[in-house]
């Protein structure tokens, strides 16, 4: 294969002008609004009108752990979504936006790879339509209006020293996760220690990927408790009434953004949350939208199974009314030998005896999904090194837990290569086995919730907290927030909560340290690690490189 | 009159596709970037193709010292451009962006007013094009990369105490005037004393403003002092190697951003420095690029004429080579009674006497915008409570001075209203009177350029500075920067250093407390007087009133 870069590919892409990718979905020119001549966002008033048609089929992309050695969700479920157009079937992709600040960390993020991309990537990975920065925007208004209402007075009584919304910034900036702000005197108010997270952190992020419309949004904007009294009792966003003015920051940003793959597949790109603290899928709008318009929608959940689809079926499905009618695990057979212990470095060499050992994680992983009601197919994403032995270990053993596993090329090839995927999928989506239930109900106990998802889902024996982590719940459950799906923030490298423990481990127990409470999002965040919601930079970024070159074009940033 | 609000008028506009306005200056469709229907972006490609044709003539807006009166500099820069292209000349408008933060403070910035308003207005006061995100991004990430740097060693071996680099948000925040940052820990960095400023503040944005093209703005980013060393050497973005991600960041903010007038004249609406710590004015490339286009360009310079014009002349037209043909003075019946001393509560009252009295802060105006070489003539921006008798005042106290002042209603009838003022600009600017020179050459030492802005501007008897303002002033001098204009920052309500001292007095002398460089802008900002960098919200923000009503408009906000 001798493919140029992704970049070299994407700009080499012939782009149709975005009405005509709008066409294709029977949006017309006057509901969208382009953002240049490749980008465009749907108009709230034009979604709305599609509201009582017949929705498509949903379609999850998941994958096992992820490795160093790199699985390829992205670029399977943009390939999916070509290779379903290219069987006759109207598909429509939906993913995340990409953050701006780790862009200049690490060399960043392209919207899937090889021959199944979405364009335009440098816009995707730059300021794309701006929707993170109204976030941020939105964000902090709230932070700003809850200081200065002390500032003036303080009539709500919020204690200071109880104050939970913090800042955000779309930046890999150490220096801002712990602070103390109001220095220097009596006009820049009350002196008090706080932080900023990463825009994707922010519980705006959340909400605005889970709200069905406006004036959802600004009813869980509202929610939000920013703070506690002296008398521990909640202060929301309502209290401070800075809901309204987020809203107005946030109309646009509402709206999804439509943007086309390299063959010109229409596909939504909208919000960003994170997968550990959030729930880390494209926004609700984005995919119910897409269904009103596709016969099928492909979409994506963060990290492996275990966090993302459990996240996608358990809060996003659960809270949206949504019904996937398949689910993709996404594998590769280099990711399978480093599940049976090979180091990256000798990845190169067949070993079909380390793929047979490293499959016990997918196999887990298509269990896990199926135990929600949703027929899996497994996509072995090829890699060039892989060799037939080792292809057929992973087909065998999943054909051994009676599902298949298919192929797939598209990387190299686009959608000609995901072809035989694409017909399975249709074929498991149009057998009407899928059932969809989440895994609890809404009535069960949060912490009960949160072990349910460890045995279940994690395999776990149970989850260990100490007695305030558990009275917090209960109170929570006492306040009313009791009925809330939980999102478990836990490496996602493992099963367990030790990043370096592969396979399929049992035996393990699931630490719960500490708990949060995003009243506007409708979740409770049960901590089960060490999870960083402010990155910091390497000792090079990449920023140091990243510059225009003489043609306008951006080097560095891929 | 019974003229409905402005965001009412705003709202009815019928605006024209924006392709059709970039029709009327001859920008293919293909060179404009459109942000939805009603804005774009002219893209650099057709912005370098232009550069050969010959300039159309730049018309200065400017006013007397503003006072609580209004005076309508922007409606008039509005109605000007509207009204010359109601004579027959093709006419283009330059004007600033609104900054989104104080639009949550108190009732926000219109574009103009009445009938002479740049429309959409809503989106104008809200994230626009995303310019000012862009902007605050790039400079957050030149923040990240000091603290970055000296984490992973201090190789520039940067003196911890002499950063002079904040951080900005584009928000009206007091908590964040004043931080302590990287508490926490050791893998958060080492504490320091920093803060943040509004975005409008930061010189990235007085940059972007002067910049020729992305070229120009690189290498002023460049040049951009960040912190010293130990031994007192300045360290430049350029050693922090920030300066290429930082034009990746604002490649798109460069281009001037495309709208229309109510009466569907081209506007540029593009940057937004302040005009204290910085010049004010709309971009250089805007400007140059109308200049291009359009047979007029009416623009206008922040705060009052002593400010705002001695900066546009001195700093944008000096850097830019920009020669003005005419210039404005817009004055109002009830900012001259003010000036006379008549109260707020009062101004309803006819008061010719007072008109009178007040007169001579304007004929100030006029006699240092003509020290320029720039002819003038006045604008009386009529409101509904003047009468004929204080009108033939002001007129009668400018024609003693050889020049003309013409009444002026295009807030309420829009082009119809000022064709005599046009008819006077267009006279004036084909006169070939006009013979701009800056007030000072660049060869003068830094402190006398001052003083001779204080002199010959403000009318001051000198300049008051301790020894050690000097020495800076004499250390960047020997650092090669003596070559750069000074920007004063001080109050905008009077000639004197005291806000209360209306008129045009004299025998005052300049405080100069603090000098700053801003090597990257490209000038030395003199510190005369209380600068705020980042304002704070009011006991009852109006963000607690903004909101989307049932239409899905924005109320509040207006």
């Amino acid at each position: 294969m001798a493919l140029g870069s992704d970049i070299e590919i994407a700009r080499a892409a012939k782009k149709l002008p975005i009405q005509a990718i709008g066409a294709k979905l029977g949006i017309p020119e006057a509901d969208l609004l382009p953002y240049g001549h490749d980008k465009a966002k749907v108009g709230q008033g034009f979604i709305a009108s599609v509201q009582g048609r017949p929705d498509g089929k949903l379609i999850l992309v998941t994958a096992i752990n992820p490795t160093p050695a790199g699985e390829g969700k992205t670029t399977t479920t943009v390939g999916l979504g070509d290779g379903l157009n290219r069987i006759g079937k109207r598909a429509v992709v939906c993913i995340r936006e990409a953050s701006l600040g780790p862009n200049f960390g690490m060399k960043g993020g392209a919207a899937g790879g090889g021959m199944a991309q979405v364009v335009p990537m440098e816009e995707m990975n730059l300021h794309f339509t701006g929707d993170f920065h109204a976030i941020t925007s939105a964000h902090n208004l709230l932070a700003a209006m809850i200081d200065n209402h002390i500032y003036w007075g303080n009539t709500l009584d919020i204690d200071q020293r109880r104050i939970v919304w913090r800042r955000v910034m779309d930046m890999n900036d150490r220096a801002l996760r712990d602070v103390v702000t109001s220095l220097g005197g009596v006009s820049n108010g009350f002196p008090r220690q706080t932080g900023f997270d990463i825009t994707v952190a922010s519980e705006v992020m959340a909400i605005l990927c889970l709200a069905r419309d406006l004036a959802d949004l600004e009813r869980r904007l509202g929610d939000i408790v920013v703070a506690y009294t002296r008398a521990k009792v909640p202060v929301t966003c309502r209290d401070i009434k800075a809901d309204g003015a987020m809203t107005v920051l946030l109309k646009d940003a509402m709206q999804p953004n439509l943007v086309q793959t390299l063959e010109n597949t229409p596909a939504f790109v909208h919000g960003g949350p994170f997968a550990n603290i959030a729930h880390g899928c494209n926004s609700v709008i984005a995919t119910t939208t897409a269904l009103k318009l596709g016969e099928y929608v492909v979409t994506e959940a963060g990290f492996g199974a275990d966090l993302g689809a459990e996240k996608f079926f358990d809060i996003k499905c659960r809270k949206a009314g949504l019904r996937p009618a398949a689910a993709v695990i996404v594998a590769t057979v280099r990711a399978m030998k480093m599940n049976g212990g090979v180091a990256k470095a000798d990845l190169g060499a067949e070993n079909v005896a380390a793929v047979r050992a490293g499959c016990p994680n997918l196999g887990r992983h298509i269990g896990n999904v199926q135990s929600f009601g949703v027929p899996v197919v497994v996509a072995i994403n090829h890699f060039t090194s892989d060799t037939p032995a080792e292809v057929q270990a992973v087909k065998d053993y999943v054909a051994g837990l009676g599902a298949e596993a298919v192929l797939c090329k598209h990387w190299a090839e686009g959608s000609a290569g995901i072809e035989e995927l694409a017909r399975k999928v249709v074929a498991l989506a149009e057998s009407g086995v899928a059932d969809f239930a989440p895994l609890y109900p809404d009535a069960m106990g949060l912490f009960d919730k949160i072990e349910t998802v460890a045995r279940r889902i994690y395999h776990a024996e149970g989850v260990v907290a100490d007695a305030g982590v558990r009275d917090q719940l209960k109170a929570w459950e006492d306040a009313g927030h009791g009925h809330l799906p939980v999102c478990i923030a836990k490496t996602q490298y493992s099963f367990t909560t030790d990043p370096t423990v592969r396979g399929a481990p049992v035996g393990h127990s699931i630490p719960l340290r500490e708990v949060r409470l995003s009243a506007g999002a409708g979740f409770v965040v049960a901590i089960c690690g060490e999870i960083m919601t402010m990155p910091g930079l390497p000792r090079s970024p990449s920023a140091e490189v990243i510059r225009l070159n003489a043609d306008g074009d951006v080097e560095g940033l891929f």
